[in-house]
């Protein structure tokens, strides 16, 4: 990769506002974790729990908290917080980005009655009557954006999005390629074994600072909205039924799936390939592991697991315990054995088979 | 939202042939759920058991059975069926909707050879040649329609959506944003763990009123067809396999899996995330529960749930003594200590330890 | 289907080098399961363990190892492998292909920088600045391929599948549509409750060969890159998540997800919904049966299941255990009050209740 930037240990301290230890004229070309990194890679050390396995790492710049002392032979960056100064380094090696050229390229389809303060729309993309597009945003190729939509300053809408009609987008929102934003909700009135659809004329209301995965799709509401709220992030492949409300800060991993009118207090944590029954309540802080399925609401703070996920302790005990139950069979049949033996010798005869 | 429509109790009333009580000129903008819905909302009860919680409401309006009585301080409209008149109230309350411009968008790629008698073709869509798309069908901007397809009459395919060659949809069928529909079944043959490509030269039929989520999958067969049967519903992420046959009014929730060759007989319902092995047979009626796993074939009318999935109730009796085996591994030591107190009595020596 | 195209069983034994007894006239129109063949339809037994079920098929023609002998009145064809001969009878009875028509669409937008050898790209695609097309490759219409990609011979991008920049396709790789391939990896930093972007700079190498379902998404790297390995087959709806690195020749069933940095080995099989958590290393030749979840490494060579992921016989030993856990809970009551009447009778009082 031709294209890839470098950058000296020593620039980089200057940069970071950290002291580096060493060789400043070491050449940094590529970030890793410690067991991969070589000679021209930066990797970090966030917490002492990783100091052993600095040692045998071949990365040639470490950056370490401000206490951290290692060998004389590393050359070392510390910083206050090394994790954070990892993600400067990213966006310092990362190549130039892939923008959408500015203005609005002329296969675009900008309907006349849009209001698009955008100057950055892709190729063979759409926007509808009455829509806004705020300054700074980047739409790109193929994307449709519906009627009377709004989304706000410096989003990036990648490729082949679709946001529907009516939605509400905030400002430096990502949505990744081929994600939906809008469809129907899915509701259906059951009557003589048949399945009348139930209109889904609300909308959905996405906040700012939020970021919605490849391929994952956002439902609008029945009636009024579904909201995801400031600064939830959500990964690819992610199902958001009608109705739900997502509150700020929560984090929702591959593949999981909320179902209808079900609401994410601030700050849940929920693994890939969950699944939330709807109506439910998630508390704040909540934690959910990868593949659980929530079945009732989950008061605050809890950290839950398993199908119907329960008390994370709970089920590894129980989970051990099922383990173990082959064993403990034999040993009720040994059980069984004395007791008969027992019976025989007291002369006991037992009026109820075993 | 200046869009929104609105109506008043005695015009709703009148048009859904229904009697109201109390307060005629009161309007109604929005629908909402008992405990939601506020002075300018309209709420319903479409069972008795939901009368205690109707008390509460702060619902302008309710819609509530024929027999229903409310104390005389509610606005009430009286109607035969309150769950299916809700579904008209929200078609009046509906903004109007995001159809596309009649005519063919002059971006829209029309094969010469293709039959549209559509006129709502939008823009940057692809109709490809010896395809045939029915009136009263509205193409989105951004949809792929292959060689030879036919599409029926008054059917929407949303934005982005793929339907490739040969793939018939039936009438009044909607397909959701970037949905897939008639890609490659996925069948390999192993050859010296090698994966050769088993060719996949079959279709899809869509019948009449089937509806397909957002981000969905449906694979053409590999010889023969993939059906998915008249009235089914199909929510978002879902993904059904090649020859899968699916019989008519079935109800497949958000990111369920049918894997290669398997049936659903008539009125099945899937809650979400199912998993259904390739070759099963799933009966008439047969409800299955979120996140469960068929493995094997489930008669008509069964209610089943768990991996792999059993009869719901005695899943539940298994999760119930499951989460009790940690108290009786305790008993069971207990009783061995009492059964050793007795054999040293009976001066009674096992010749087996436990 | 008018295009159907047909061969007689006399050219068909031809054409795959082997011998035909019975009716060499008869015409073969499609190839179907021993159940569901007809007459105009062709079969095959590929293990002796079938040939019950073909006395009872009404296949007009089957197709058989060079052993196996069949009542007289049956069409057969003779031939080394039988599930090898099927593959190209079904290449025979294919449809005239949908290709790309020859040429660049004038709708397409071909960077000038960009170094196209293929003659094959569709309406509204997209192909970036100084990214490579090689010869032979076709892009149907609404693809994306970003910036500095590279995109090898012979492949088959299929409508609206999106590659985003600095991504490195190998030759033969199919990607079916609305996949999305180098989409940002899923990472944040947690700081005071909020959650900070890591820059996802890294990018996805596709081996030769390999095969991308439908609606799939495969994250770029956050450094480096995520690797999908030479002859890898990836069904519909799957989540491959950044810095992944998958060996050759893996089967990888729907909407399976698999998170940052975890490893595939080589001859890895995954059923459908299968998960795996970050950074695990699942050895050569494992297999993971369906919706199972995988918590730990797994060695070469195992067959696991469950949640967690386990030994596939201690799996269903356990399933099977929990099944029986309510009669022995009544075993051990019956126990207890033989005890009991042991303890009266030779005139033991337990100094602790069971």
């Amino acid at each position: 990769m031709s294209d890839q930037p470098s950058i000296t240990a020593a620039e980089l301290a200057h940069r970071l506002g950290g002291t580096f230890k060493g060789d400043g004229t070491r050449v940094i070309r590529a970030v890793a974790t410690l067991e991969q990194a070589g000679p021209d890679t930066l990797s970090w050390i966030g917490s002492p729990d990783f100091l052993p396995r600095a040692s045998k790492s071949k990365a040639g710049v470490l950056l370490v908290t401000e206490e951290c002392s290692l060998p004389t032979d590393r050359t070392v960056i510390h910083v206050a917080d090394p994790d954070v100064a990892v993600c400067e380094v990213l966006e310092y090696l990362a190549p130039p980005p892939d923008r959408v050229p500015p203005g609005v390229h002329p296969t675009a389809i900008v309907s006349p009655n849009a209001v698009v303060e955008s100057t950055a729309i892709g190729a063979h993309a759409y926007v509808g009557p009455g829509t806004t597009v705020g300054a700074g945003t980047q739409i790109y190729p193929g994307v449709y954006v519906g009627a009377r939509t709004t989304i706000g300053r410096d989003c990036v809408l990648w490729p082949n999005v679709v946001v529907r009609e009516r939605v509400t987008i905030g400002d430096r929102v990502v949505i990744h390629p081929n994600a939906t934003v809008g469809a129907d909700g899915f509701g259906y009135l059951q009557r003589d074994g048949r399945h009348r659809k139930i209109p889904q004329i609300g909308t959905v209301v996405v906040e700012d600072d939020v970021e919605i995965g490849a391929n994952s799709a956002i439902d609008r509401a029945r009636s009024g909205v579904t909201r995801i709220g400031r600064g939830t992030k959500i990964d690819n492949l992610v199902q958001i039924g009608h109705n739900v409300d997502i509150d700020e800060d929560c984090i929702i991993i591959a593949q999981c799936g909320i179902a209808g009118s079900s609401s994410l207090r601030r700050n849940v944590m929920l693994g890939g390939q969950v699944g939330i029954i709807d109506h439910l309540r998630i508390g704040n802080g909540v934690q959910i592991a990868a593949k659980s399925m929530a079945t009732s609401d989950i008061p605050d703070g809890r950290v839950v697991r398993g199908n119907p996920a329960t008390d994370n302790r709970r089920f590894l005990r129980e989970q051990a315990s099922v383990r173990k139950f082959p064993g403990w069979v034999e040993r009720l049949r040994t059980l069984t054995r004395r007791v008969q033996r027992l019976e025989e010798k007291v002369g006991d005869t037992p009026n109820e088979a075993t």
